[in-house]
């Protein structure tokens, strides 16, 4: 990637975080009462960390189409509330059990169990609640579109499909293809659906959204390799979450089945393809290909 | 309640929980793959027991004001789902801890803790793609507008945030004003939600529309407050979950707060304001003049 790219994403990037913690922040009010503590840990899960690329691939695509930029933040939000939950549920004693999350105690660590599942559970239904609330599109016709895309990428045949393929792995030698398909549901729906939510919002329905939904495709299994690699690489200093958690939990990764110089080959040729999928677009979707680069080369 | 009145309502409860069962069946079509476990946790949640009453009351509603009756059952499949993800997430061992649910082993005990919080996570997101998937409704502002009802009704707002309060108040005196607001939040919500939902999928939006939310707000207290009597009444055996379960959590709750005969005469006073708040309608409402009485003489 050019350095002149590089730096423009950072900032683009930068900005985007900025916005979508300001928006997250006002979606999420602090409430006075007994339940305070759950907004209090809805917060800390969903405010203050995290690369926001779920965010900001939504509000690059909006951008890219025309859609208002307020209602692309409110997407932006519900995707990022989307995954919060999905991280905090992951983190806690009967899955993952993870004490550390972006750098600080994940949720269940600082409030504790029964908080975590509920501010999980209340994270996920926010997420549906501002995408379908008015405010986030004048046509019902879209919001109802952006509701049942975002249902169907991090259900049972989405992400939580993944999550239970993925705990089922554990201890046992996957081979590839469902390694690829564990991940195109637990990372890749999501990712995939950021991106074309930007599209549903502006109102596009032709050949550009394909390509749009092609690169989320793309850009989402390159994550997710490049994902693996760095838990085999990186400290947990790096990534503000324990590292080397794949080999210890004996899953089959893309390291384990491609070796990590196979790995990043894999995440390289999937970039490209994300790349590639733009080919139609000008130079407003080079922040996008920018992206493609940033997530595989990325050091946490 | 007369006896005509109690048979006819024990037969339309009898119909509308076949048809129910049959569209969650329906609804919930089990898959092949590792994820396999997840769908069979979901359907042990949501079939085979529960008396339906959210379901049965939103087909009762659809039907009062002539909503398409399929459309009305997959309405009432939608709730009875995120009554169940609740469920599921209450009986956890970091919330309420209980081995038992509808006279079965608890979703967790049946299968494990892991499984158990995704299969609650994926009906929660199984409620709101139901919901807005077109076959609901034609009409996207009706979809939408049932969509933000149901978060409403279930986030931190609503059920959610009556849970937090209810675990916060576990071995502390909570005030009578307190036990009202937590069971208007924690069960009030998603049954007012059921009653209303059917005038939503009725396009209804005149002062029968009140009518009904007044109807489903009373009702909703009536049978908390039953069910306080219920928990310090009846056997295990007759409820098919743990008994005796508030007093040994020391909560406060309707019983402690009122005694039982207090708590018995509030519970017939709310059901008598629920007829009320019917009484513009005519003979086609019987059924739910009758449910206002069935929620506070049942015996589980």
């Amino acid at each position: 990637m050019s350095t002149s790219n590089n730096t423009s994403l950072k900032s683009a990037l930068a900005q985007a975080c900025t916005e979508i913690e300001s928006t997250i922040d006002t979606l999420l009010p602090m409430v006075p009462g007994d339940e305070s503590v759950l907004l209090e840990a809805m917060r800390y899960a969903a405010l203050g960390g995290g690369k926001r690329l779920r965010g900001f691939l939504a509000v690059e695509v909006a951008s890219l189409f025309g859609a208002d930029h307020q209602a692309a933040l409110r997407v932006a939000a519900s995707v990022e509330f989307l995954h919060a939950y999905s991280l905090v549920h992951d983190d806690l004693p009967s899955m993952d059990d993870d004490d550390l999350r972006r750098g600080r105690p994940s949720t269940h660590r600082q409030f504790d169990e029964a908080i975590a599942i509920l501010a999980g559970d209340a994270l996920q239904t926010r997420a549906f609640e501002v995408l379908v609330e008015p405010e986030t599109s004048a046509d019902a016709t879209i919001r109802a579109e952006l509701t049942l895309a975002l249902a169907r990428a991090s259900g049972a045949a989405g992400m939580v499909g993944g999550q239970v393929i993925d705990i089922r792995g554990e201890g046992r030698a996957l081979p590839l293809d469902q390694v690829r398909r564990l991940h195109a549901l637990k990372t890749g729906a999501l990712i995939r659906y950021a991106a074309e939510a930007g599209a549903i919002l502006a109102g596009i329905t032709d050949e550009r959204r394909d390509a749009i939904v092609t690169y989320g495709l793309r850009l989402g299994t390159a994550f997710q390799v490049a994902d693996d690699v760095l838990d085999a690489t990186a400290s947990a200093e790096e990534l503000g979450k324990t590292a080397g958690k794949d080999e210890a939990s004996g899953k089959s990764t893309y390291v384990s089945l491609l070796g990590i110089d196979g790995a990043r080959a894999e995440a390289r040729r999937l970039s490209d393809e994300a790349r590639e999928a733009l080919s139609s677009f000008g130079a407003q979707a080079e922040a996008l290909r920018a992206l493609a680069d940033y997530v595989v080369e990325r050091r946490s």
